[in-house]
């Protein structure tokens, strides 16, 4: 026991039994108990994803609460997106130098924000007294068979990424050195501070990409060493066209238009999704962009072999940093 | 990204293709992709928790990294074990300073020791740097109905409660001032220094009692604590005879007949489980006893009111410490 956890539960992750049971009818037993007892939809797997978020390497000191609360649920709802799976619940682990007031209301309203914008609910978890970290584990559900693993894609298979990759790791270059964006127009900042501190979790997308998608990743370690992990999870090669990567007029604003593209091909943070999609099946995921409200962009193709190959309008882009080297 | 995840993965968190088959037949998809997709059992909920150890808060810098895997995973099963659930997976979240082989290896070691005695499968997680801690989520599985909560209990039900309580804490006493246990003889000291880096999670003990506990609770936070909490839980009061808590000879020999029984009620760290059961089932319990092979001790009941009451042989104890005073 640490905290006063029973006190500190009560007070900020308890929400009125109202609004949990109006949330979701399936949680026979949710947060208080030693454990949560949860009904998963008949017929239906499990998908169950982990991740922690620790001080100093996902986020720096004095990082807004509500942000930490937000990206903590964000990174799970993306893993679980990239499984093309419906999320469902959380489990929350709560490492508190000390039981700081403000901190937490601020936490938790970030938090929920989130989790009531994808009507998921808080069902357990843990505090504990010591260095900052944040451990979500996410829960869902999808049909047996359904899953968009990373190991599908076949040669040939487009390759494409959701929204414009890297605008988190702008922000973090804006989070850590001010100066970065001496010259930048306030909406720029904005922008990139925003997709860092609050990305957007593609759940819509990656439920409407089953059955479209041959394979998906999520994009949090770089686009470039994720889409490679991909390829090769899939058994292919890859080649991209750094000239057709999107990225954000604020981005380009911070970085140069080829500072733009090597940030979105090596920047992490982003909870953008990678995919591939046969291409007897590119007219269906046109089709089904007018209705899941995010932008999709076809930036290559899945190819024999194992070569990781990477054209461009000019010269074959320096990637010298990020994760794309380990698998180049 | 860090530490090379995916290699470290690789070589220490990803069984053989094989022992993992061998093991469980309900994994669609293991470690490796970015969630995992796990088989429920028809009509059973799902079960889970999440606990997370923290260097200096659950464990002292240079503890035997054998035990922190084994404890990072025992506290979650015995989680499991206090609902009745049937364990079936867990996922790992491990925040390490370095990426040091020998820790992650003798870590490795002890982990998979514990899951393979309860066959639970790792299937999946993620690696960090950063400050020490592992976040463990174990899942499993349990009939609609048959959850064993702590608000079950009525006045009248009697108390138990598994093993010899406080031995974890007399362990840790040897952990913390290696001169307390001068006068111990060797078997005592070995003795209590493994229930505190090796404890038991009580997962038979846990599925017996369905249907013959009305109550359950993990023995983490102190006996007496726990026991009053499942008391306050039930709407009922708690009357504990302090003389008919079991205690070890280890622990008696290390600090007295009186101040083992202090410990006991209220030491933190054990994996016991402090339950009740209604009058009409005690016989049940006796004969179910035979099978499951875990020493539990009748150790008072639950009363009408809101009421707890310590009694003993002679005069009440004094109770300033622990879990215990929150709730007197």
């Amino acid at each position: 026991m640490s905290l006063g956890e029973f006190e500190l539960i009560e007070r900020y992750f308890r929400r009125p039994a109202e609004a949990r049971r109006a949330a979701r009818g399936d949680v026979p037993l949710g947060i208080g108990d030693d454990s949560a007892v949860l009904a998963l939809p008949p017929g239906r797997h499990l998908v169950a994803a982990l991740d922690t978020l620790v001080e100093g390497r996902h986020f720096v000191p004095g990082s807004p609460p509500e942000s930490i609360g937000h990206r903590a649920l964000a990174v799970n709802l993306s893993d679980l997106a990239a499984m093309g799976a419906e999320p469902a619940w959380f489990l929350l682990s709560l490492t508190l130098p000390s039981s700081d007031e403000i901190f937490l209301e601020r936490f938790a309203r970030g938090l929920f924000a989130l989790a009531e914008r994808h009507g998921v609910a808080l069902v357990g978890g843990d505090t504990t007294a010591g260095p900052l970290a944040v451990a979500v584990q996410a829960l869902g559900s999808i049909e047996p068979g359904q899953a968009l693993t990373r190991a599908g894609g076949r040669a040939g298979d487009l390759v494409y990424v959701s929204g414009t990759p890297g605008d988190a790791a702008g922000g973090l270059k804006l989070v850590l050195d001010a100066a970065a964006g001496d010259e930048l127009d306030e909406a720029h900042r904005q922008w990139l501070w925003d997709r860092f501190h609050f990305p957007t979790p593609r759940v819509e997308l990656g439920r409407a990409l089953r059955g479209i998608a041959s394979a998906c990743v999520d994009v949090s370690d770089g686009l470039a060493g994720d889409a490679a992990r991909m390829a090769r999870f899939s058994g292919c090669g890859l080649r991209l066209d750094a000239g057709r990567v999107p990225v954000s007029p604020a981005l380009v604003a911070l970085a140069g238009a080829e500072g733009a593209r090597r940030i979105a091909l090596t920047g992490g943070e982003d909870c953008e999704l990678c995919f591939t999609v046969p291409p007897s099946r590119a007219a269906a995921l046109e089709a089904l962009l007018d209705n899941v409200k995010c932008p999709v962009t076809c930036i290559g193709e899945l190819t024999d072999g194992a070569g990781i190959e990477l054209t461009g309008k000019g010269a074959p882009l320096d990637i010298d940093a990020g994760g794309f080297d380990h698998f180049a």
